[in-house]
């Protein structure tokens, strides 16, 4: 299996996803500030994967000895956008062995993946249009929306992936395609601007996203695209769905308006430092996430079942 | 006045657009052949900056007594997708003097762009969502959506532009955040995907593109990301404006469905050639326009005023 998060016992390795497809390397963090570090990096990304390797920072901490307070902070406050990172170090802080709650956060993540996947396998046949990468790179393993994919095809459904490329870190573009050919599913993929024509020409026949925090309304922030997809997919009367490991979601969210979205580097968009730009009146806008209401979602997908908002909180 | 065509006697200048804003390079092109290479390697673009090059290239294949009927097909077949390429070439050819022709077409063109932005200049106010590059750089000069913009910042409207930067070539966040950054106009470049964000957040008062070729019914065929714009104005209530010189009009095309769409090459996109891509399962599709349909759209504004399609033919 694809895995981009390995742990022994003091040291963490970390699947270098900037440089892929390009290159395989491999980050060793032996502390929480190294782990911290190669999360706000984009080394590691993805909520799930982000939940495991912070878990995983938490236990060197506690390894050495170090300050779990400290440490704490550190990890949590690394990317403010995906909820899991809060969720997975408090789980693992409350538990009386932290490198052992980290080790089984992990796994949990898995059998989570195959679960929700297993659920939404039955709702994907033909094109499937995706944002972003959700699949075993962005997790524990298998994945969230690709997991779902990856369940189909399993299960016999003839699926083929049509994949943003995600500017501007083409997670799509470099993840998705890569984790594709590593399994042998079928991918095209596709400049984040012709979403709409790949809809309108009916080659697509569900879109699947992940999600990095969901209020309880129903209302989530994912990868900057997705709101457009939503927009998109109502428009042309194709289903959307969101893959929700129930770890997305935030009690403490009624709603949307209170899910803080990560602004990035205007660099990250483009480079304006040539000597035209020095006026100051040209600016980029880089926000990592956007938010999309509940009300363009048609199911969200967890380890449960397939959900309708309002959440059960039982 | 920004320009990226020049031309005197027996001699074309381009202005390489690959490479700005980082480097500002002049290619010198003495025959039609080398103005249909530099045509089709993108060292010009946008439908209007075509059409005077073309004509340009046919003007110096008069001048050295070269095939006319070679040199035309060569310009027109450049690119398939912009009507205003065959138009030109056509337009010159037929003239006694085909050197003053090209001259008088570029003339031309900078008259229709001004016309067309005194038009549109009232529609605009506030926040002007764009796709790809409309500006002095696509055209003889003002420019077109972008003209627009120009126009009515001259009336002392306050317009800032949200520049989409318009993947895999980056006309937006290459030509267009140049073009703003020259003349002092406020922009925003912002990833494709932060499209429905923008919107979503009411900071958009009116969304504007250009145009390649439209058809009679009002379906047109733009840049790639232009019909997601399309429907994303739509489901936030906002404006959506064509900007249409009347020689992108194509009267043999009753509706989009007979637009040709070029597919560039997958590469553009991205780089699919490590070895894990060997399986041959994963692709990529280029298409380096859209087509959006006439229901979409606000209203189309020519040199002769602010227009509903069916258009009138007189």
């Amino acid at each position: 299996m694809l895995t981009a998060i390995r742990y022994e016992p003091g040291v963490l390795y970390l699947l270098d996803q900037r440089v892929l497809p390009a290159e395989t390397r491999w980050l060793t963090c032996t502390d929480a500030s190294a782990v911290a570090d190669a999360i706000r990096a984009m080394v590691v990304r993805g909520a799930p994967a982000l939940s495991i390797a912070a878990a995983y920072g938490l236990a060197l901490a506690a390894r050495s000895g170090a300050d779990l307070d400290v440490a704490a902070a550190l990890l949590t406050d690394a990317r403010p956008t995906a909820v899991n990172l809060r969720w997975a170090v408090a789980r693992v802080r409350s538990a009386p062995d932290i490198e052992a709650a980290a080790i089984a956060l992990h796994a949990d993540d898995v059998r989570i993946n195959r679960a929700l996947g297993a659920h939404g396998a039955p709702l994907l046949d033909g094109g499937v249009l995706t944002v972003c990468n959700t699949g075993a790179l962005a997790t524990g393993g298998h994945g969230t929306a690709l997991g779902m994919v990856r369940s189909a095809r399993a299960f016999g459904r003839d699926v083929h992936v049509w994949a943003c490329e995600t500017r501007p870190w083409l997670q799509g573009a470099r993840l998705t395609t890569y984790e594709c050919a590593h399994d042998g599913i079928p991918c095209t993929l596709i400049a984040d601007g012709a979403a709409a024509s790949v809809l309108a020409s009916g080659r697509v026949q569900a879109v699947v996203v992940g999600c990095d925090r969901v209020a309880w309304n129903g209302d989530f922030a994912n990868k900057l695209g997705t709101l457009n997809l939503a927009v998109l997919a109502r428009h042309y009367g194709v289903p959307f769905y969101v893959a929700m490991p129930r770890s997305s979601l935030d009690l403490a969210c009624a709603d949307g308006g209170c899910i803080p979205i990560e602004e990035r580097d205007p660099r990250e968009v483009a480079a304006l430092d040539a000597p035209i730009y020095r006026s100051g009146k040209v600016s980029a806008w880089n926000p990592a996430f956007d938010v999309t209401p509940a009300g363009l979602v048609t199911a969200w997908v967890s380890e449960r079942g397939v959900e309708q908002a309002p959440f059960d909180l039982r």
